[in-house]
């Protein structure tokens, strides 16, 4: 098996219905998606770090406001923009987690800052903001994570609870996230992940995406996964962790870890997805929802993307 | 071995070293350590759940102001008090967790109406204090939580730091938690956690205790763990549900397991102990630190407490 760079990436579990999008509409998935990919692709070409890779993928994924994490975010109940996010470094397993909070263009670049500079692993809300203020991190006023296709979901939302009608959102409205994994040219491996929750969340409910172990994690012994889906089931089953645990003491493959973990979830009211990288390999991308936004790439360069259960896309760069 | 009801508890890592601990003081820890040992014994011994008597044993040592956590928390560095939760209950998984909150007397009672009655598993700051207002909880004003003793500790901590003093903070002025884990008749396991920090913490920095798997964990398939240290490692490691793998992969004994992973810990700078329960046995309360606040007690009654490496102080009911 291959011991090559490469990394995968994923635009959430929460998507479009296959019916409802059209080709020019589902296009322009593939293209952010391949815009992401080859932005950590490049990091990795040219010998950079895993870390490094997956925040350059992300970072893509959160400026484009298709993708529920920073620009592009749902809103809670209330109105407000709670964003959380994660990333894990798997040489030394440094971590830097960021829940409910609202300001760094890029939560992930934010939650890097945290592993990196703050001499704690997991900050959140204001705190979390002060501390990210005297970093060197861009923020931007509330108008630019705001898009009319989010408030249009969270009016939706709200006008149903109150006409009391039953919940027949698609998974497109009630969750996304975006993540990534790489695998270096050294054999190390990152994850990251972002989001901004669940159309109509709660105030103050935080999912699996900041969760290290949950959401996001990364050991370079084992592998590297970022989730997407029903963020409660997957805290309750440690979802990245149990894969990482499969392998090592179960002597699982990563693919057989992954997809028990994903039908395990299942059988508990888990919906979603992830994606995962080993030590060795290509990348893994199981979900059991309707679709996953999702693409991996290697060392051929060779950009895959894929929506439903399709066949992945290929473009050679 | 036994399959009999039992439950352990632990006041947290952070003790005050032995010399300066006189036979007066510890005579005090031992009192509260056994008060908190009967509240969780007596909802055992008349059939209550793992998780009332988790929940009863945790309730106690949040009200004594010994203790770091709700009455007798510590400050962060602006001299605010954020305090952190979380149960699990181990027959179906059920979790609630909460993080960076001030005003319920009892953030456990808080914790678990988060499991039963939120519809999600992890809330935080002031979406989680307005979801707790509407529920049936005791909340009370800041001064309640505050005592002498540590705002004596913060003031002393940011002296320290403002005259660039090298930190000589013991683990007792560092950190602190509480916690239990029980089993009860029916084989049901549960696990709680709960804590104000670290002195002089950075606002928004939240530790290992309200992240489901690292500081508090529970599945009846393998044991239920709480535990207390440098939350930072035991988030980065996934310290919990560590040891539930290695039990379910490895086929580690719960003794082994729970050792091993306070050893792999130790390798990484990370400082505390944990206390676990297993399907079957006496529970284990292992730490790598110079004493943890602990006790066991089971059908017998036997109420079981120490400080630091000393043997178990055994009183009959």
């Amino acid at each position: 098996m291959s011991r090559g760079f490469c990394l995968a990436i994923h635009g959430g579990a929460g998507t479009i219905p296959a019916a409802a999008l059209n080709t020019a509409a589902a296009e322009t998935y593939h293209v952010a998606l391949r815009t992401a990919l080859k932005a950590g692709w490049t990091v990795l070409n040219r010998g950079g770090a895993a870390v490094d890779a997956v925040c350059a993928a992300i970072v893509e994924l959160e400026n484009d406001e298709l993708f529920n994490a920073a620009r592009g975010a749902v809103f809670t109940s209330a109105g407000q923009l709670e964003m959380d996010a994660a990333i894990m470094n798997g040489a030394d397993r440094a971590a830097g987690a960021l829940a409910g909070i609202c300001g760094p263009k890029n939560p992930i670049v934010a939650a890097r800052a945290v592993m990196q500079k703050s001499g704690t692993v997991f900050m959140i809300g204001a705190g979390a903001e002060a501390f990210l203020q005297t970093q060197d991190i861009q923020f931007m006023p509330p108008d630019y994570f705001t898009t009319p296709r989010r408030l249009d979901a969270l009016h939706r939302e709200l006008t149903r609870r109150v006409a009391g009608m039953p919940d027949t959102r698609s998974d497109a409205d009630r969750h996304g996230t975006v993540g990534a994994v790489a695998r270096d040219a050294a054999g190390n491996l990152a994850a990251g992940t972002s989001t901004g929750g669940i159309t109509a969340k709660r105030p103050g409910r935080v999912g699996d995406t900041p969760v290290i172990g949950a959401g996001t994690f990364a050991d370079n012994a084992t592998c590297a996964v970022s989730t997407t889906g029903t963020g409660e089931v997957f805290i309750r089953f440690t979802a990245a962790a149990e894969i990482a645990a499969r392998i090592r003491y179960a002597g699982q493959t990563l693919e057989q870890a992954a997809s028990d973990v994903i039908a395990e979830l299942s059988t508990h009211g888990g919906d979603g997805g992830l994606i995962a990288i080993g030590v060795t390999g290509a990348p893994v991308l199981p979900f059991n929802s309707s679709g996953m936004y999702r693409g991996f790439s290697g060392v051929d360069g060779v950009l895959h993307t894929a929506i439903h259960r399709e066949a992945f896309r290929q473009l050679c760069q």
